[in-house]
């Protein structure tokens, strides 16, 4: 834990399966371009209505990582 | 979208199963009397509990429709 | 419901499965010391991340109990 | 509990007496034209001022109804 | 003021041009079936953007109206 | 209502006797010193203990009034 | 004052008569376990209808009470 | 910057034009007795409405000055 | 829709002449680097005073835009 | 405690060396003109960064005073 | 991490000297009693003004320890 | 001020030492890599339990920066 600093950034994930799965979408999407992501924190869970049925679960996010020396980016 | 103008009601879907499960239950009881369901959103989401175990999660969520020129109610 | 008094305590579950399952596990922990739980509201959805994949999802909820005449324990 | 769906919708009540009073009259009034009604949740208070004194206390709330398959009017 | 009774609605009006005509747009439109529309007040101001532009301004709000006796419908 | 201003201040009433009461003691207060008070919103409802019983009861609330071209005070 | 530790609880009291009767009725049951009770603070006002009437008012409020050295328990 | 002090007051300014006059005519009532206003903060857009139309706008604000060591009044 | 990823970024906005032309000086200056803007959030409306009158409108604000498979740069 | 009213006004501290300090101004400031100080909240901690670093610390925050029969001056 | 499930509570800690230290008598208070704390979280910073100077700092906080099976005791 | 936009993310910084350090940490982190670093705003404060003592103090926060017309790297 050190001296280490966080940074956090806000996505939104999406699925037709359900609240994990958007979450899941979400962070797989942020861990190919961003390493050292540690957690998540869910800020709101919505989605879009077809036919009367949840056609896309939607969950905006915080996702936190380290920023370490070598940058943001992934290699 | 131009100049739609669309109602956001509140509800509160409750299913033994999980979350969900109680939010399509609560979007198919709305499409039963709303046209132009579009979204939800949650609010909260809580449960009761017997037996040391959840017996049903309820889902308290706004609900999205359009409104249109032939008024609410479903033919 | 007459005049009973309710005590909601703060819990914080986890799993490596889900959502319900993080409530679940917390609803039975507090069961295996506390008489009448009642309900649970969800304050907070998060979780950790390894290896680009949600390891485990936390939650954080308050948990209602009735506090009757013979104390809080469980027998 | 099973799988009912509640709706919820805000009032305002307003009385020259006090809170209970306020809220009492946003009750009434709703069960004149909505069967089924279940909880309030206050979401604020309010009032307006007179010559120095509280002249209308308000009351802003939520009421839930249960939504069954005969509709929301009352009979 | 007496003992009136308020009912409140949650609507979300848009519109090309700018917030106020936004919250205009859906306070005409409420209007064009409730009686008696008395109050607004803004929840969220948000837009979709196309080609780097404001396309659509949309204006989540709260319509409050007076309910009377003879119901909430408009002739 | 035309072009009004009006300034809000914070107040914390107390009474021994109940919730209203607190607020009517904020009320008569700031009526001494203040002309044209139209409003008042609470923000927080909160009490003193003693001997297991509320001693005081204590609200912090908003109070809204007219700034006219005279000033504020009262003669 | 000095340097006092306070812990702070959360209780829900409810009563067919009122608010204030809601309060008095969770800082009684509080008082015959807990020594040092202090303040409340309210968080939510509710209750249940019956028959187009408050049947009962609930409220859902923090209780703080002073750790001194002897433990929390009341003799 | 160095070791100001700034105060806060709280206004709502009203306009039958628009977001923006409500917002300038608190700001130029304030400084007509208040030196040094530095930045003001939207709390809450609201208005009246008339006869299907936006009759009065209404934004209630914070507003800061500096206190400086002659005292608040405008010479 | 599908399984879209947005991220989610915060900005703030300023002009001396309107809260829409803040909005739109934010939105363009994200435009400038980013591609797939789709929607905004104003989070906040403030400004500068001098002179008595509003210097600079100024909105905090939040902007999401889609994250495709070619990064984030706009080319 | 009896039947006293207390006024809260909002006030933003500000200093070069730290938190405590910047509210300490702003405490020293305020007894400057109002008698009766009794205690303050923090809603806001922020500061300004020159040359990475943080160059001013700010504290905005709320004060309450009794307010008394001799009224609000210092003497 | 595994399917731990933790326990949080609310404290207040109070020292003349500042907010860390507030902090520091509320942890090392609530070790006195229970054992596996893990965290805190502040909620509120307040204190009380005496003579024009803060007397007492007072840091309302959350608490999280770790709930294993030989229950919340120390020994 | 005129028309700049500014960028605000979402940083935590830690350190054994205090809150000020845990903010002093983050600010430098960040000014490493982003150009024309202008404030910061706290969101939350925190920290890690050790053997009953604070062992790190974490504070999560906004820090904002001008968008000039070079971009954002810092050379």
């Amino acid at each position: 834990m050190s001296e280490h600093v966080y940074k956090i950034i806000e996505l939104a994930g999406s699925s037709p399966l359900g609240i994990e799965q958007a979450i899941g979408n979400a962070v797989a999407k942020a861990d190919s371009s961003l390493r050292n992501l540690r957690w998540f924190q869910v800020n709101e869970i919505r989605g879009q209505i077809e036919d009367g049925e949840v056609a896309h679960w939607q969950v905006v996010m915080r996702v936190g990582f380290t920023l370490d020396d070598e940058g943001e980016g992934k290699t």
